[in-house]
């Protein structure tokens, strides 16, 4: 398979996770939606079935839609990342650039969706929360650790998968998604990958986010919070190399 | 297999998509039921399960119970709209009408069966809510995007389904519906079915539907909203044929 | 297959069933429990997945474990309850005993998994509720109506099920009861099945759930509500004939 | 299969059980998490996909997790803990030993990808629930017998699962631990599991918890209540071997 197709794969896919993924944010934290305060079993569904739908679409490219699973597959020692997509230094990148463009656009129309709920949410913070993760308890070496614990799981289980006879497919992965999020997502808010974190955060940092006041005026959006944005990189990083290294001798 | 077949198929499968739907929306909405105030995911596993209900009992004629899908299938450029169902100007019309006379039906039903709760339910938006999607903030042009995009990734995903090897079949679909409503229907309620929204449309303008007032007198109930009636038409046409298109050049 | 086996497989399946139904309205509805005003989703699952237990014990017999799933099986013209075991009078009520039975023992496993709760909770009518359904809205008409309709969707779609192609099998009966449960059971509670609310409804009339008052004396519990009883039985035997029928003609 | 692989792979398995079955604690007991409050369906979820994950992760040693399902099926009679691996007393003292060690580990990741939250955690009862079950009710007699029938239920159902035609393998074991958490985990909060209680009980014990009071000062944490914590142990052994024969005589 042509690494256009993987790019085209991974961009549809990692799209439609963002675009599920931030829109069941939005629907629990913006003004006036129907889901509003909808609970965190709600936000786990949406961020499951949002990779269950990336997974359907990108079949074609394996659908990693994370670059933590690349890299594990990477680390794990795994010839191919996808059926006749051989691993690779060019085949990393444009996973890796696939992902990240398809993160920026999913969250993109996330935010065209929920266009007239970001209008008349006044908070700053909730606005970004629907693109970007942050922490409950700024720490970032404990922030980091989550991070690194949630991503080991999600890579770990997923590359378990190939080992076992499952007609779940997409199921599997959706569930464990909902599992991670109910269970480690607390403290950080479950990024567990890098393009989901960091591709949105360049999108709100883009878009036109501010309001109209009680007077009418425009008021700014909030910063990006970039001094956070490293974590919910560096952390999947480092989950997702240990997993795949871990995986190559458990299993 | 003849459309005579087709069309009960749709019938019997959009209707009972249609009384689990409309029903979860009465058992949230209406006063006094057990399910009163039972969250958005409750809301979401209802409709989901409506499909995954639908789904099993129009096996014969694919399971379209949604005239967007029909559509989609028709622009990705398929030869059948289920084995041995031609694609064609006659199959795509009796598709159209069953999905549109079960949708009627259906939520003929979820009222018959909610009946006391209607009764004694004094708000009229509530009651027209479970018959019909309506806007969060009304725009029409954002509800609209959000319905275009809604229901792009139901078909678009739906059309995936069929290239992948899967046992999930209508459960796939079932999640599927779970987590769009999870991540997309904050702001309109997400039709995402011009059957789903206009069949029991017209069922609201005919059904009694006035209550007692507290003197007993009969409170007529509200208009059916027929100004933004198009609204989860045209949205899920326009997301059903786009689906189509893009399924057939990326997959 | 002899009708002993039938008869224990259907006491195990049905009792596993109600062990957990009743269970999961104890959990939400008793005084102290943890899983106190749980929610209405939790008392979906907990059913639901009531039965995706019970349909594993009771694989031998076809795992039936409702009077109405037997009689629609009867009127759809089928040969078998399950294979090698022929419909005939003698075997129709041996499934009716053991699902009877079964039911009741399960109440009362129930009841003993939540004895210091039934003891801490003054409410008559709650500890009533996790025995038996109840209306929302007492109407016998509207009520029976409700019944009908709920069972005829179940009983309609688990014929559907042996006419597709699905590898869910436990699971796709539990989701189907998950979803009636979201969306037609709020006007009477879903018994949807004779055996689920008789069996323990007389367990109720039978057990010790007296409590003590205020001032240690034993206060006596409510009567077994015996004026509703028979809407919960005749309803789902209705629908279930019903689903037979229609099932014979549709698929 | 060598013992070896066989104590690493339920090491492994208990392990991720534990870190999200704690982990979904921690998110709803413990101070700002984000899953703060976020209900009891939600804590079953937790709990029943990190069976899920575990279970993927320990298909080498078939996944027991738990010492009541390995002592059911020793009492089943059965000749294979898992493909290749003989029951007798040496295979299942590595078995045991596997499953301690595992829980004791996933307690302790859990503590840690929710440090934070500890150390701003004031309720010692809080923390201690994050790691053990404890009654809410207490009554030894009672709380026994919720946990001898909870573990029935799940040991008598996987070892069903073993004598039926399915594709969901993990998935089954998942939704009916979430089933047995929604109906019967009101009472001692289902341990089901004497490994799952015992591991994380010795983790508490050691693990230093104390916290900042208001003036800075460390304050001691709550014991670990040993005078419970054989119920969780005694409940489930008898609970699963109970299973195991019945299992022998119903199958």
């Amino acid at each position: 398979m042509g690494l256009g197709t993987v790019f085209l794969s991974e961009v549809l896919g990692t799209g439609i996770l963002l675009l599920l993924g931030a829109g069941v944010v939005a629907n629990v934290l913006l003004a006036k939606s129907k889901g509003f305060d909808g609970g965190w079993l709600l936000i786990n569904f949406g961020w499951g079935l949002g990779v269950f739908a990336g997974v359907y679409i990108a079949y074609k490219s394996g659908a990693h839609l994370n670059p933590a699973v690349t890299i594990g597959i990477l680390t794990s020692g795994a010839d191919e990342f996808a059926p006749g997509v051989p691993v690779g230094v060019g085949s990393t990148l444009v996973y890796f650039a696939g992902e990240m463009l398809g993160a920026f656009l999913g969250a993109v129309l996330a935010w065209l969706a929920y266009k007239p709920h970001f209008d008349e949410t006044p908070d700053e913070g909730l606005k970004l929360a629907v693109f970007s993760t942050g922490p409950a308890i700024r720490s970032y070496t404990w922030n980091l650790v989550c991070e690194v614990i949630g991503t080991f799981v999600l890579v770990f289980v997923v590359l378990a998968l190939g080992k076992t006879p499952t007609q779940l497919g997409p199921l599997a992965v959706a569930m464990l998604v909902v599992g991670i999020g109910a269970s480690l997502g607390g403290p950080t808010g479950y990024a567990i990958n890098p393009a989901r974190d960091l591709g949105p955060r360049i999108a709100h940092a883009i878009l036109p986010l501010s309001y109209k006041g009680t007077d009418g005026e425009a008021i700014g959006k909030k910063d990006s919070d970039w001094g956070y944005s490293w974590v919910p990189v560096v952390g999947p990083v480092i989950g997702g190399a240990l997993a795949g290294v871990v995986a190559s001798l458990a299993f």
